[in-house]
């Protein structure tokens, strides 16, 4: 599992306090290709215990697929105030396990994510995930979280070196 | 500097985006007596290291003043959900520090906060922070981040220890 001085592996997190969702690719020169995705789950714990969760398990998805960078999607709008402030600790959590393995953070607007993938800023999330999907060469069903971290990290690697990948890659499962 | 097993030091947080407020308080059955505060300042970086900063220097004071409990404000209200997530990510990035050295992390409403150190829970900023330095025998100015940061500390130490106190203290300058 070793990474070439080319290659990259790009972590994207879809931050959320019941729910984490991210996603790691590898990047080698115009090429993106699916390394890893999954939702860490919080649990019941305390809040505090449930950050610690989000931490550790970033912190764990850093370690186990040798993560270089990392990208997250910016938040400015939210339901109320204290859903506002459940989502900043979650977010903030997680960019720290990112901080704590001196990996850059990379921050992205919905807009600028959907204008990456679907080449309009206005785009839905089905058109997201099916471009994530198509990228990515990725069969079968997707968690929402997971296809959301995945789409930061791709609009990450810039949208311009992705549409013609799409044709090229072989159709590949979700494990 | 070493602790007895009967001591415990306990670290308060005030946690904001552009300053963080600390305070150790070393707690001895009955006693509580200053060890230090201060205000993390996080510059002018990106939103991402002013996290890092947050969570680099709770973690720096954990280590340095031998901390064994934490403990923060419950914040169930913010001006705006802009200062909600802001606040939300600085509150995450702070408690994560503290997973991280495995303290545990105690939380309290501004109102049992008061509680404990006033004996109201509508009591003002005004009468927390007089109290503050009532209880620690604490000459001078303490900024306002600081002071809320070990009145937090305090009031884990629960209210019915602390009245008795205020007389038997020598005065102290604050460092």
């Amino acid at each position: 599992m070793s990474t070439t001085a080319a290659t990259r592996r790009v972590l994207g997190i879809d931050p959320g306090s019941v729910r984490t969702g991210f996603g790691v690719i590898e990047v080698t020169g115009s090429r993106s290709s699916y390394v890893a995705s999954g939702v860490i789950q919080t649990g019941k714990g305390s809040f505090a215990q449930r950050l610690h969760i989000i931490y550790t398990g970033i912190a764990e998805v850093i370690r186990a697929h040798q993560v270089s960078e990392s990208a997250i999607e910016e938040v400015f709008v939210s339901r109320n105030i204290q859903s506002a402030l459940k989502l900043g600790q979650a977010r903030g959590a997680a960019i720290c396990a990112c901080a704590g393995d001196d990996l850059a953070v990379h921050e992205y607007s919905a807009r600028a994510i959907k204008q990456a993938l679907v080449g309009s800023g206005g785009a839905d999330k089905d058109q997201v995930s099916y471009m994530v999907r198509a990228i990515l060469s990725l069969q079968g069903v997707l968690r929402e979280d997971a296809a959301d971290a995945l789409a930061v990290a791709l609009a990450h690697t810039q949208h311009d070196r992705l549409s013609a990948q799409i044709a090229s890659n072989k159709r590949r499962a979700i494990p």
